[in-house]
C-alpha cells in the first residue's frame, strides 16, 4: 500500500513538472483531462504495472518477515499520545501520579497491546486484595483511575473489606488460591497473598510454604509470560531473632529453619530468593518490600497480633494480654503509609528489598499506654508466658527507602490508633449485633 | 452369619439333650429324622426366627459402627507374627541389622501389608541415587538384601554409578524427576535428589528451588501417604557463611536469602521447614541429616568441588586453582563415613537435624599439600578471585550424631584420597581414550 501510494505521488510530480516543458494550450485542468483520457494506457506503459506488482511484493515481503515492524508502528502511535501527555505544564512527580503520568514514564507495558487495540488503563492484580493491606492498596488504586483485579482466597480475606468496589466497572474479584497457576493480561503484579499473623500462618503450616513458595512461584511464571512487573511484599520476619538493631536491608537475619514460625520466615526467604532469581535469570522487573508491624481499619479483630489484640481487648472491656515481660518492642506502622510506600516501590525504579515500617519503637508496655489514653483509660493488663521464637525486638532502618524511593511514615500511633479503634468498634459492634440477631 | 451359627449351635444342645427327657424308642438317629420333619415350625415357633433377625440386626450394628473391629481382628494376626520373630534368641541391635531384625524392632511398616500378603523383603527408594553419595548408598543397602529403587532425573547423576545392579531383581532405576509427584510403595525413603555443587546448582536457580522445595514437598507426601519413613539429605550450608565455629546443630546459620547461592541454602532449610512440619503436623517418621564436604570415588570429575578439582588438575597435571588466599577451612568427609551415618540415622529413633561430617578441619593450602603428598609430589598450585558468598570456614560439631547416632567418621584425608584419585584416574583415562576414539 506505501509502495503504491509512493508510486501514484511520483506521477504527480512528474506531471506537475510536465506543464513548464510544454506549450502554454496545456492548462493545468485541461492536463488532468487528457490524462484522465487514456490513464490505462500510462499504467501499462513501461512495464509500470509490473513495477508496481513487484513494489507491492517487496512492501508484502517485509512485513511477512518482520512482523515486528506493525508493533513499531503501532508503539510510535501510543508514544506519541504519551508524548502528549508528558509535555503537558510541568507536574511535581510524586508517589501518587496519575495513571496517564505512570505510563508515561513507563512506556514498557504498551508493547504488549495487540496492533489495532487502543492503549487502556493500567491494569493491576493484588493478590490477597481483600485482605488488610491489600484492600488499602486496592482503595488507593481504584482512587486512581487503574483497572483493579482482586485475587483472594478468603483464608484470611474478607469480602466486606473490598465491597464498596463490588459494583463498579473497573474492579474484579476472584476467588482463587495462588498455589494454583492463573492466567492474567495485566501491566502490574502486587503479589500480597498469605497469612500474615502466626495464629495464621501456623493453622497450616505446610500451606503456608506451598503459599509463599509455589503461589510466588506461580505469580512469578504469570509476571514473566506477561512482561508485567511483579511486587511482592515480604515481612520483617526474614530478620528472625535479629542480633543487628535496627535492621538494616543487607542484614541477613537469624532465622530458626526448623521452628514452628518456620514455615512464614523460612517461606518469606525462599520467596524472596526466587524473585530475585527471576530478576537475575529471567529479566523479570521485581520489587521486593520488607513490611514490618503494620496497623490500621480492616486488621482481623482477633489474629493474635498485638495491636488488634490490644485494641479489640480494650474495647471489650477485657484486660489486654501481654506475653513476656512486655519489653520486647515492636514499630507500628500505620496501613496508609505503607500503602504509599508499596506504591512508590513500585513505581521506581529500585529493585530492593526495602524496609518499610515505622522505626518508632514501642515496648508492648509502652503500647500498652497509648491505647490506655487513646481509647479506654481504664483498660487492664494480664501477663501470660511467651511463644516459642518470639522476637525480642524488631525496629526498621528506614535510610534506604527514604533515600531511593523519598518514602518516610507520616502517621503517628496516637493518630493512628484511634481511626483502628473506630473501624474496631463498629465491627465489634455489628458482631455483638449478629449474636443477638441470632 | 455368626449369630445365626450360634443358633444353631444351641439349637444342638437342646437337641441332645431332649433324648435323655424323652422314651427310648428315639435313637438320636430317629431323632435327627423327626426333627428335620419339621424345621420350619420348629423355626417359626415362639418368634425364634424374629429374634434371629434381632440378633443379626445387633451384629451388623456392632461391625457397622465399628469398622475398626475388623482391622483389630486382622493386625492381631500381622502381630503374633512379628513376636515369632522378635523372642529370636537375643541378637546385638547395631546399625547394620539386618532386614527381619529391623521390621520386629519397627513394626510400623508392616501394618501396611495387605492381610494375606507374605511378609516381603524391605523396600527403599533411594531419590538421587544414581548420584555420588546416593550411588554408594545403593551399594550399602542392596549388599544387606533391600529391594531399591533409584529414581533420577539424570542432571548430575550418571548410569555409571549404578550400572553394576541393573541385572540385579532387586533393583529398579526409575528415570524421573522429583518436582513431579511419583506413587511408590515403600518402607523408607532417602531422598538425595538436587544438585549439590555450586557449578551445578547456580546452572539453574530456579529449578534448584523447585527440586529442594516442591520435589521435598512431593516426596514427603508420598511418605504419608505410604506411612514411610522419610530421610532428607541437608546440607551444612544451611549454616551460610557461620558466626559460629564449630557449628552446633542448634545454631540458627547466617544465610545470605537473595544472593546467588541462595537458591541451595534457603532452598534446602525451607525443605527442613517442610519435613519439620510433615513430622509435627502430618505424623511423618522423618530424619534430617546436615551433609558436610564429602568426597570419594563417583564424584563429579569438574564441579567446582575443592577435592574434586584438586585430584582431578593433580592427576591432568594441571596448577590446582585456589580461591582467595587459601585459608578458608573445610572439613573432608569420606564418602563411606557418610553412607554409615546416613543409615544410622534411618534406622535409629531421633529425628535430628544431625551434622554428618568430619571435624578435621583443612585450609585450602593444606589440601593441597595433602594431595602433593598422596597424588603427585609435583602438582603445582594457581590463585584466583574468590566467589560471591563463598563461607570462610565450616567444620562440623559431630557430638550429637556421636552421642545419639553412635556413629563417628573413621577414614581420614590422606587414606581416602589416594582411593577417590584411583577411580579418577580411571576415569580420565577412559574420557582421554574416548576422546582418541573420536
Amino acid at each position: 500500500m506505501k509502495q503504491l501510494h509512493k508510486q501514484s505521488h511520483t506521477n504527480q510530480r512528474r506531471d506537475e513538472e510536465m506543464p513548464n516543458n510544454q506549450t502554454p494550450p496545456y492548462s493545468p485542468k485541461s492536463y488532468k483531462h487528457s490524462s484522465s483520457r487514456r490513464p490505462l494506457n500510462y499504467l501499462f506503459n513501461e512495464q509500470r504495472f509490473l513495477f508496481i506488482i513487484i513494489g507491492m511484493m517487496i512492501g508484502s515481503m517485509i512485513f511477512i518477515f518482520q512482523p515486528s515492524l506493525s508493533a513499531i508502528t503501532a508503539t510510535t502511535t501510543t508514544t506519541n499520545y504519551h508524548i502528549n501527555s508528558h509535555i503537558m505544564p510541568s507536574m511535581p512527580r510524586s508517589i501518587s501520579i496519575s495513571h496517564r503520568e505512570r505510563t508515561a514514564f513507563n512506556p514498557r507495558p504498551t508493547g504488549r497491546v495487540p496492533v489495532g487495540i487502543t492503549r487502556r488503563r493500567m491494569r493491576t492484580v493484588v493478590t490477597g486484595g481483600a485482605g488488610f493491606v491489600g484492600s488499602h492498596l486496592v482503595d488507593v488504586l481504584m482512587a486512581r483511575g487503574d483497572e483493579v483485579i482482586v485475587i483472594d482466597n478468603f483464608f484470611t480475606g474478607r469480602k466486606d473489606n473490598v465491597a464498596h468496589h463490588l459494583d463498579n466497572p473497573r474492579f474484579e474479584l476472584i476467588r482463587h488460591d495462588v498455589v494454583q497457576p492463573i492466567l492474567l493480561e495485566v501491566d502490574q503484579i502486587y503479589h500480597l497473598a498469605c497469612p500474615a499473623s502466626p495464629v495464621h500462618y501456623k493453622y497450616n503450616p505446610i500451606k503456608t510454604i506451598k503459599t509463599n513458595v509455589i503461589g510466588t512461584l506461580n505469580m512469578l511464571g504469570l509476571a514473566k509470560r506477561i512482561n508485567a512487573r511483579f511486587l511482592i511484599t515480604s515481612t520483617s520476619e526474614v530478620y528472625g531473632d535479629p542480633l543487628e538493631h535496627p535492621q538494616k536491608e543487607s542484614y541477613w537475619g537469624h532465622v530458626n529453619p526448623i521452628g514452628v514460625r518456620s514455615c512464614y520466615d523460612e517461606g518469606k526467604r525462599t520467596a524472596e530468593t526466587l524473585t530475585m532469581d527471576y530478576s537475575r535469570n529471567e529479566g523479570v522487573e521485581v520489587r521486593i518490600a520488607r513490611i514490618f508491624n503494620t496497623y490500621g481499619p480492616r486488621m482481623c479483630l482477633d489474629d493474635g497480633r498485638v495491636v488488634s489484640n490490644f485494641v479489640s481487648q480494650a474495647l471489650r472491656k477485657q484486660p489486654m494480654t501481654i506475653y513476656g515481660d512486655g519489653k520486647q518492642t515492636r514499630s507500628f506502622q500505620y496501613v496508609s503509609d505503607l500503602v504509599d510506600g508499596l506504591i512508590a516501590l513500585m513505581e521506581g525504579e529500585h529493585i530492593g528489598p526495602f524496609n518499610l515500617g515505622n522505626p518508632r519503637e514501642f515496648t508492648m508496655l509502652e503500647l500498652a499506654q497509648v491505647v490506655k489514653e487513646t481509647i479506654d483509660p481504664n483498660a487492664t493488663t494480664e501477663f501470660r508466658r511467651n511463644t516459642a521464637d518470639d522476637p525480642q525486638k524488631r525496629k526498621p532502618d528506614i535510610s534506604k527507602a527514604k533515600q531511593l524511593l523519598n518514602w518516610e511514615p507520616k502517621i503517628q500511633l496516637q493518630d493512628g490508633l484511634p481511626r483502628m479503634a473506630l473501624d474496631f468498634k463498629n465491627r465489634i459492634l455489628k458482631e455483638e449485633q449478629g449474636d443477638i440477631d441470632k
